[in-house]
């Protein structure tokens, strides 16, 4: 059967939706919260008992999925057609952690030997540097590495790499520069030691501005307070594509390569995320990171969403879009290791879902990609929480736990670890939101009837997280199909750039844009 | 006249309020953006011409803050009525950076002789670890100090520390451990050496869990991994209210109070943000730091909205809100430094106006504060905001910038420093949003009409630091009044805290959350 690209609002299933009748005070039970939950790979489990859907609504989300041919849009994927249909490219950041599909071969490439070669480059080039055999160029060891990139070259390795530091052995100390900001490469100076420190230049095109900018910034201080001697080609390495200017560069020490069909923030898991995790954490680590998002890659290709939690993760999400008309969600971590992956969570989703015309460019007349925010628990219990329970709008949750902590210090106070508070805080927040609680003073009433989902494990390993990352690509992938976008490229980022360079090179022409640029000085 | 307290929609100004048809593509000239400005304090500028308001709507607006007499009820807080109704508490954190109403005693106290005691006790104990007189009980002298507190006792501090250590001298490092979660104090151990190390332990109550927690985790590993002679006690100061168990407790050096009217949100400007940044920055900072939000307070006072910049953001946001029917609000600094300032934000709106009742506790039949989230430029740019400008929901922006950097270390390439390209940028992301720019393939079709304002001044230093924070507070006070609703209490909170102590005693009844707290390992 060929597939057939559909907006949703054509679908004869999504015309059968309506809100359920689903009282989660009533309907959530301990038999509902034990039997509602799906694996999600690498002994992540996804419990969904607290949304708002019932059996009823199951069904016809099962009966959507089909219709939108999720599971075979993904296979195609898989198989390397060009999914991205604006920018005619192929999608393939599911073969940078194994190979699910066919063979993937372009101008006689294969590419997923392709991306195995660049991890295995990457590998002993970490190697090197862990052993000594690779030194800073006034013969001292690096003990810090310096990612430069900006995006999907930052936020999800940064989150990444914080999300694993504690629970590995970390070789080298990561930073990470990003902002043109100069403010943010003086404060990463102040901290290196330039003879011992090794930065990671990244940037798909080799023309990003604030990449390119940070890194001569960072050159002409480093040449500014290192000794004579000192190298900078010697202290810098880049990832980018074969293409671009960057490659071969012999400013730097080393080139690993990424290309068109890893798209900036599902990139973690190419040589963008793998360089400065494998050395930072191991090369092992990082092939243990892989391991768990192909195991969450495998499980997703499952075509009953009943058994795929990426599936029925977005189908709950498209359900709260677009028949309930919730137009934000949050995502809570209970574990502080996560604390920046709900940034890189708001750039995948909304970079990727924030889209108004449909993969054939036609404008789509329903809401698509929701405002994704969030903070870790148990900390925005103290701060936004208050609107969540008792503010005039509902945002459905996305909590995620560890039965574990990381570290494993710990200490018994009143009767209980930290960790164990942390999690009773977590199922609480469940329970309050779901079921809420009546009170006579209105002013202390919880309605209740507020949905969440929960992903939990034993512990926040590097196969946990692997899988983690994958189940939210995988689900904001599903979402694309069923929305009918295209969730690969990104358009609504170049018209600041082009004004941003008519600024700059002094050819804007609209008398607002230059007012603007005068009061802040840019003449 | 007395002041009378009304619901929105039983006003009359808003029942003459309507969607404007100004077009930003039209209407935003060079003059527009020159003229729409109005003074902030401290040298912050507040421009709204790229907002989505007429010259009639803001007829209109001026008339809702006559007749919703916002300006008389910042009065009666100022002179220290009870306006917070939930808890019949006054709201005074204005007069911790000086006095400008009536003088506010209570049992024979005047508040504001007693917050300017304890700022003045601060700054004599700072003096006392910046010169070596008071040392670690090992006898070294202080290096680092680490704030131990959650919420509004840490994302304020905290966003405040990094918002000013570039641009001032800093005396000690800070640390914050906030979270429960037993690998947030363990990230932190690892960084410090306790014979140098002095904790701040905030909690108005004295009774935080989270917060006493931490305390006795760090308390315990300091004492394992200390030489002997390591006293815990000399290695702790308190900040709490006066009634509370730790106040005078012999487990602390000294303590610092604030008491039931300093709200945790709005506490930045009292001990609980005086004790961390007089350490780390210096008590002349500190008092930089109050001067501007000080003079912030003074010319909020101003009762016509047109020459009051908190007062009209407030009322725009009201227009979005109520009228335009925008559920969200995005902040959107420049400047690295500001990092952690929406996340602050984000408390201080969402707990102070997420509230579905009136100060009296009836229901409101209106929506109340939006969901608040950002990140810094350009960094946003090459992530959620493909969503801001494409996707299918409006969100109102409000922008932050500064003419010049922080550090001042700076670099040319091609032809521009990375300062003036930030804020090239800055400029061309208003225009971008406000004007959009037709294209035949709608892929590439921005439609514009996306409303922003811009604060702006020549550099974050402490007087404008505070004047952002007073700005934004006094914002959401004034929405609060236009709501009608309580800005200053948190029920919110309540129930989870509720359910998760019954989880931990063993008290828990319902089914689900004693499934939820099984699954996650609680027995």
């Amino acid at each position: 059967m060929p597939v057939e690209w559909k907006n949703l609002d054509l679908t004869e299933s999504f015309s059968k939706l309506s809100p359920s009748s689903t009282s989660l005070r009533k309907d959530l039970t301990e038999e509902r919260t034990k039997e509602w939950t799906i694996p999600a790979g690498a002994g992540l489990d996804f419990y969904y008992g607290a949304s708002l859907v019932s059996d009823n609504v199951l069904q016809q989300l099962k009966a959507l999925a089909e219709e939108q041919q999720l599971s075979e849009k993904y296979s195609m994927l898989l198989n390397g057609e060009r999914i991205n249909t604006g920018e005619n490219r192929r999608v393939l950041h599911h073969l940078t952690r194994g190979q699910l599909g066919t063979d993937v071969t372009e101008d006689g490439v294969n590419l997923g030997t392709f991306y195995a070669e660049q991890k295995k480059r990457i590998a002993q080039f970490a190697s090197k540097v862990h052993s000594g055999e690779i030194k800073g160029s006034t013969g001292k060891a690096f003990d810090t590495v310096v990612q430069i990139g900006i995006g999907g070259s930052d936020l999800g390795p940064r989150a990444m790499y914080l999300a694993l530091r504690q629970v590995v052995e970390t070789k080298l100390n990561a930073l990470f520069v990003s902002n043109v900001d100069p403010d943010d490469a003086a404060d990463v100076i102040s901290l290196i030691d330039p003879e011992r420190t090794l930065f990671i230049l990244v940037s798909k095109s080799g023309t990003t501005q604030e990449t390119l900018a940070n890194r001569d910034l960072i050159i002409e201080r480093m040449q500014a307070v290192a000794p004579s001697g000192y190298d900078a080609s010697r202290h810098m390495v880049a990832v980018t594509s074969k293409t671009s200017p960057l490659a071969g560069s012999k400013q730097v020490l080393d080139s690993f390569y990424i290309d068109d069909y890893i798209g900036g923030r599902y990139s973690s898991t190419s040589a963008v995320g793998g360089v400065v995790l494998s050395l930072a954490l191991g090369s092992n680590v990082f092939e243990d990171f892989l391991s768990g998002a192909n195991e969450a890659d495998a499980m997703a290709q499952e075509s009953n969403p009943l058994k795929n939690a990426a599936m029925l993760d977005a189908l709950i999400g498209v359900y709260n879009r677009n028949i309930l008309g919730l137009p934000t969600t949050a995502v809570l971590p209970y574990s502080q290791a996560l604390s920046r992956f709900p940034a890189h969570l708001q750039q995948l989703d909304m970079e990727s879902n924030g889209k108004s015309v449909n993969r054939r460019g036609e404008a789509v007349n329903y809401p698509t990609g929701p405002i994704v925010f969030g903070e870790p628990g148990t900390n925005g219990q103290h701060s936004f929480y208050q609107l969540l329970h008792q503010g005039t709008d509902v945002v459905p949750l996305q909590f995620i736990g560890f039965r574990d902590s990381q570290t494993g210090e710990d200490v018994e106070v009143d009767g209980s670890t930290s960790q164990t508070k942390l999690k009773a805080n977590l199922a609480a927040q469940i329970i309050a939101f779901a079921k809420g609680s009546a009170h006579e003073n209105p002013n202390k009433n919880f309605d209740g009837q507020r949905p969440s989902s929960l992903l939990v494990a034993d512990q926040l390993t590097p196969r946990v997280l692997g899988a983690l990352l994958a189940h939210f690509e995988n689900k904001v992938m599903f979402q694309g199909f069923c929305w009918n976008i295209n969730s690969f490229d990104q358009e609504g980022v170049q018209l600041g750039k082009k004004l941003a360079n008519a600024v700059l090179d002094g050819s804007a022409e609209d008398g607002a844009l230059k007012a603007f640029a005068a009061l802040l000085g840019v003449s």
